[in-house]
């Protein structure tokens, strides 16, 4: 098997998996920590050394981060939860339509609820256009600026310095909300230094499992519980803490942020290997140049992705369309095509993604298979 | 260690606990369900199995239910969720103030955006005033119904079967939405015969685990989604859909639901012996008689709420003061309050919550530890 479909999602790290098996069989950590008595204070202690340890990984404080269930309720939270509190922060709201469904969706509810939406125009290089940003932030309006770090389809690297010099400069007020679900354990991010005022992360996408993310919002930054109910997290997200989706968190994120230089190495190989020997064959290369090396969007020659999918699937090499999320519709990637992608070359597109855990020899293997596959398919 | 703290959460269930261990480390199933790819399917029949199962034991069709991170976040969709989608459903909400605080922060959100709230008044015996309901519902406004099965705090059990009477009779239209947060696996819940149009469960009440819970939503009942993004569940609920979770709620469900009848009169006997010797030791029961026996709330003659809890801590027994989401707030229950309890017997009240693995040895050595308390803090 070759699992080349890890920005969808990525296999539980055997580490995660024994520390959540002893989490959940453990005769004292099973308390709510929002219990007052010692089998609380117990689970409560561990849940905050796991919060301390997350954070010092992130370089932000331990109060900035609060647990969600998943990178697309760190989303909601973030732009609805900012602003709501917000009223007089601004009517308008700047991202791009490449951004992930999670920010779309919330930003179409923002719109009905009276909110402006400005989309900057992205480039092939999959980057937004700073002078619009420039100009559209001169205007004194907006609120918050919604951004991607890494997009998920093309692995195209924001240039968030950048943003964050020009947002400094021309209207200091607005904050970023930055999407680092891709980002995490791949780049080197430390979020004090990075400027940005909130960002998501999601367990899944490093090893951790499914059902747990992470939000910062820097201190000072005020917003709105998205969630609401017994005040826990600081009032900010309600609902029974749970030390086992914390810790999985938090061994994940330690073993992806230990293992991070090494794997960039290898997976760039990787990444520039399958680059060459694709674009060899006729394909397209739609991920820019200057991509984050985990994710590389290709497009075959003379294959619909969903064709090219199956076909590799027979040989039990996973790969995707784009992305899980929006799989089932069987459209072109809106991300590519936002991009200026021929919408033929969109159709015949499909990601690779890659992991720490990925090889050289799978590499390898998935271009004699993409030869079997042209083989069988395309003689005559 | 005697743990009669079940109400705030209970331990993971061994079977509960190896399932997920086996799931996470499957090299078959870590795949995204919404994936295209044999992964993604595998992964995604085998969460599609949990979810048929958790129907089947809860007596609905597989499609009316969804997964949320929790209770709390199932009251927040269900209620916000109708009220946004069905505009033209009436302005008025009827509930009462012993609701959780779910339900009640979400309430307080909607009296925000021009909803009208009524609260029933709640009698000594934990019910609310149906008359009341009635002569409400018959103005015609009412939108939607919000209450409990079995109340957190005192385990009074809602006359659910007359409410669902007199709303078919007055106001037809009107829909409910039910808490059965604690009632279920202790309750024979079928919800088709239930008559409810929207229902929440929790995970880690039940011996499964904290992250998961479930909301019900019969067919041709329409609401918004709450939390938005790539349309995972029917574009219900978006979030990359997690099998260990699922899975660890659908065998939580299956144990507690196979175990039910025994564990039922298990705990009704340790419920009448405590009943029967705490009265003799001077001690007020808040819970009325006809409540759930899983849940005793009592007041310690002679004894502040959070005194009682930490003496008896110091013999490895743990109660709870109020419900553990609100109990860092230190204020008498709010429950008790609204039921009319005396300020000065609230104060004084401790919350006992059993499972099915609580046993009547436990119940015995309680109450010797009782009379151990009262020896060492009350003499002279």
């Amino acid at each position: 098997m070759i699992y080349f479909d890890n920005s969808a999602t990525t296999k539980t790290s055997d580490k995660v998996a024994q520390q959540i098996l002893s989490d959940l069989t453990s005769n004292e950590l099973f308390g709510n920590p929002g219990s007052l008595h010692k089998l609380g204070i117990t689970s409560g202690n561990a849940y905050d050394e796991a919060t301390k340890a997350i954070a010092s990984k992130l370089g932000c404080k331990k109060e900035d981060i609060i647990y969600t269930s998943c990178g697309t309720e760190g989303a909601n939270t973030a732009i609805e939860g900012y602003l709501s509190r917000n009223a007089r922060a601004g009517k308008t709201i700047i991202s791009t339509k490449t951004e992930h469904k999670a920010t779309l969706e919330t930003l179409e509810k923002m719109l009905k609820l009276g909110y402006n939406v400005v989309y900057l125009p992205v480039g092939m290089d999959g980057k937004p256009d700073l002078s619009v940003l420039e100009s559209e932030l001169a205007k004194g309006d907006t609120a918050i600026l919604c951004f991607t770090h890494v997009n998920n389809e093309t692995g195209a690297i924001l240039p968030i310095e950048e943003i964050v010099k020009i947002k400094n400069k021309v209207s200091p007020k607005t904050v970023i909300y930055l999407d680092c679900v891709q980002s995490l354990g791949k780049l080197d991010i430390n979020l004090m230094k990075l400027g940005v005022d909130m960002a998501s992360f999601s367990g899944h996408k490093i090893h951790g499992v499914k059902g747990v993310g992470v939000l910062y919002i820097k201190t000072g930054i005020r917003i709105d519980p998205f969630i609401r109910g017994g005040g826990q997290q600081g009032g900010l997200r309600s609902g029974t803490q749970s030390l086992m989706l914390a810790d999985s968190f938090r061994y994940a994120l330690e073993e992806a942020v230990d293992a991070r230089a090494n794997a960039y190495e290898e997976v760039s190989e990787i990444n520039a290997y399958l680059r060459r020997e694709l674009l060899s064959r006729g394909a397209t290369i739609n991920s820019p140049d200057d991509a984050l090396p985990f994710v590389l969007n290709v497009a075959f020659k003379g294959f619909q992705s969903e064709t090219m999918l199956h076909a590799l699937e027979s040989f039990e090499v996973y790969v995707s369309t784009v992305s899980a999320c929006s799989s089932k519709t069987k459209k072109p990637s809106y991300v590519l095509l936002e991009m200026g992608v021929d919408r033929k070359i969109a159709a015949n597109s499909v990601r690779l993604s890659f992991s720490r855990y990925n090889t050289m020899d799978e590499a390898m293997e998935f271009i004699k298979i993409v030869d079997k596959v042209y083989d069988m398919y395309l003689i005559g």
